[in-house]
């Protein structure tokens, strides 16, 4: 999977949560694949379940901002954001990992409570 | 451990760079550690070989400039960052995973051409 692509997929991706659009986000995501937000969580098993999450996330209206560049490496892409609700903010890094069909197999979101902005 | 003790951590981390201090890297490795600089290259496997690999960076002067907080969670922290060489800079992100003993089992840095930065 070339860079250029997964940079446009982020994009894509930052774009959905401001259209608040599952059906981008489902198409992104391998059926078998595994979510963690955070880390270290119990990870979200399944396509189904994973725009499940998302949907809880679209009802309230969290949106995303880039605050740098995506970063690519093999399988990779990691990139720094800042997410709003109608109620708090927070710093995160959210690491995709792909399969060989370009196909989100693997996200882990990282932050803690010392990300909180507001 | 708890995110107090890896954003300390990272803070070492960067300042190890500035001062080319290898003893501090080798003492936030463990023994068995994995380091992937970029994530998906061949990974290098031990501390010893991994201290081998900061020996070279800290004998060009490489120095890095966090851009963003580090994102702790679970076993995990995350940074965003410049790199800087006297021939080229680049935007990085670097993952540590954490053992129980506090110490990195494994890093792994993503970036790629498109985050060169001179």
């Amino acid at each position: 999977m070339e860079a250029k692509e997964k940079i446009e997929l982020v994009n894509r991706y930052v774009a959905a949560f401001a259209s608040a659009d599952t059906s981008v986000i489902k198409d992104m995501y391998a059926e078998n694949a595994t979510l963690e937000d955070p880390a270290g969580a119990d990870p979200i098993v399944g396509r189904n379940a994973i725009v499940e999450f998302y949907e809880g996330a679209f009802s309230v209206g969290v949106t995303l901002t880039l605050t740098g560049n995506p970063r690519c490496a093999g399988n990779y892409v990691a990139f720094p954001f800042t997410v709003k609700t109608p109620d708090f903010g927070f710093e995160a890094i959210d690491l995709f990992e792909f399969n060989e069909g370009g196909k989100i197999i693997s996200m882990k979101a990282f932050w803690g409570d010392e990300n909180m902005t507001s």
